[in-house]
């Protein structure tokens, strides 16, 4: 573990907003990943240059988010042709690539993203026939994982944009904007800038003031740690509110939307995002302030019909238990912990998607 | 420190409710304190003989809620005569008692009961004229000690008997009942089986087979630390849930009542209490279910119209940027912090008291 100058740390694009930090970037030969584990207190990069220390790092959530962890196995493919070919070649060789492949999908089974970008690699190699020589195998690799790279960034700003024109037409002629968020849906969690946070970037970019109340988001505090960083990085004011504070900000500090990510939506519109997002969804529509879910269109699954569909994952006593290694919870009390909800389609304003703010039934998706 | 077991550290009353815990204990020379602070981790009495060691037990939370503060002062006025009696005697006797009462008042000078109870105890002195020989005025202070405990303890049963017998009708021929909370208004609070607390105690000595969902209650985790160790002492089965689950289990578990505490109460209803429970009692009219505040008539502030007139008291940074001494929030990132909501009186069912389950204007009070 150590840092490399030459590598660029942040996502400079041509928004000019070059202070928001980046997940992970590559220099074609190591892949420095942020460790988001150690955020907010130390911000320490993790050069990886092997496919073990990939896996360790996306098991320990070093890096975390869906795109994020699709962009970082991309890159992994690039390694693991780079590791094998030192002791295989000829006939084994795809073998072997194929079976590394597979071990680097199976880190995080449920990350979906984790998957499909290592199997959109594993068919550029498969398609080579005959099999070139190693070097053009890489080549070809990196070429397949900078695009995945370049596609999320992309899909990030198009979000961005048209969460910040959806905003400025709420706005009229106001210059100030007070928004609230929920967990982290940030440049952390992607390639690029995010999704509900690409919002907020691009609102400053196109010269809004903005202020964001940040949820902690417990139990594993995303918001606290995460969101609030990357923000204050870039410049925008940020103020961390406990989750059960919600409401009263809703009333006394009137913002002007609240804005989250979402991690699967049905097609009927019903998100399922972080726990917490559809408590929040009731309280904002009770104090009359519109509720936006900003993903991409890959997070739309039109196969279920409403949110009922969506599986809820329930995790760990111990993250509701413990607080830094001290008990907070007696040992005879029950602890419940689902790590998402389904917020119905009927209390969100819009979905801001890289094609536009969208409702139901998507049929620009 | 130490423990005497001559000391019951119980609430065993006329309803048998004898695991309930006790914040509190007197034998008549020692008081003995449930250390909070060390809760759910380790059960630790402290046996407090003299005025120095429990201020500093107030101060540090040892002994939290108000009643239950209020209580222990007036245990405090008897070791206050003990000492002072030591070196004093004659004319000077009296202004150092009041010089020492004053004190004890100022530890935690915006806990109202805290200063009524020394009040109390001090006008008993007051009125002896001419003051008696010092056993004689340490004897009394101890029955109007005894009697500011046991009007608490009275106070708490009727509390709990009013609010049980609501949640019977509620029901009519179930025996089950699944309940929710925020914070802690239990035993723990007060000199005897609390206020939301009580209700749960009464109706379980009914008969009822209740359930408790307690939101952890961040940022101080009362009811994940508190209300779950004694709900579970006293045979009530408790599962803790993170603040933004709430929603969620009113959607899924369907609770018959939401029951918290307060900490002031305007004349048209509007209620102060723990961040939080604004949003908790938005939540739960959103999924039809009943919220009740559970409160005693000295909670009620009558003079105050409604609950913008209630001042909202700010906490510390720290509460929510540290996480038992790790950095969860970056220096960069503001905090803010309010350590109360106020509920508008429309969100509100009923206000349960010793006199019977109420609603605005309070005419029995």
């Amino acid at each position: 573990m150590n840092s490399t100058p030459a590598l660029a740390a942040t996502n400079s694009d041509k928004t000019g907003a070059s202070r928001i930090p980046a997940a992970l970037s590559w220099n074609g030969k190591v892949l420095r990943l942020l460790d988001q584990t150690k955020l907010p207190a130390e911000e320490v990069y993790i050069d990886v240059a092997s496919v073990a220390l990939l896996e360790d790092c996306i098991f320990r959530l070093v890096v975390r988010g869906a795109p994020a962890i699709g962009c970082a196995a991309a890159f992994g493919t690039v390694l693991i042709a780079r590791e094998i070919s030192k002791s295989i070649s000829g006939g084994a060789w795809l073998g072997e690539f194929d079976r590394r492949c597979e071990h680097l999908i199976g880190v995080r089974p449920t990350a979906v993203n984790l998957k499909w970008a290592v199997e959109r690699c594993r068919r550029v190699v498969h398609e080579m026939k005959p099999l070139p020589l190693v070097t053009e195998i890489s080549a070809a690799l990196d070429r397949e994982a900078q695009a995945i790279l370049s596609d999320d960034k992309a899909m990030c700003n198009q979000i961005g944009r048209h969460g910040a024109e959806w905003l400025c037409t709420l706005l009229g002629k106001r210059k100030e904007v007070t928004l609230m968020t929920h967990c982290n849906a940030g440049a952390l969690a992607t390639g690029g800038t995010g999704t509900a946070l690409a919002v907020m970037y691009a609102a400053q970019n196109m010269g809004l003031n903005v202020n964001v109340f940040a949820d902690e988001t417990r139990p594993l505090l995303q918001g606290a740690r995460l969101t609030s960083w990357e923000l204050s990085r870039a410049g925008i004011d940020v103020t961390v509110i406990c989750d059960n504070m919600a409401a009263s900000v809703l009333r006394d500090r009137k913002p002007d939307a609240v804005i989250v990510g979402a991690d699967r939506i049905a097609a009927n519109g019903d998100t399922a995002n972080k726990i917490g997002t559809y408590g929040l969804a009731i309280l904002a529509k009770h104090h009359g302030v519109p509720f936006l879910v900003a993903a991409p269109s890959s997070t739309f699954d039109l196969t279920l019909e409403n949110g009922s569909e969506i599986p809820i994952e329930e995790r760990a006593r111990k993250e509701i238990a413990e607080s830094n290694g001290r008990q907070t919870v007696p040992d005879e009390a029950d602890v419940f912990n689902p790590a998402f909800d389904v917020t119905p389609a009927a209390l969100i304003a819009g979905w801001v998607t890289e094609k536009g703010v969208l409702k139901p039934p998507f049929s620009n998706l």
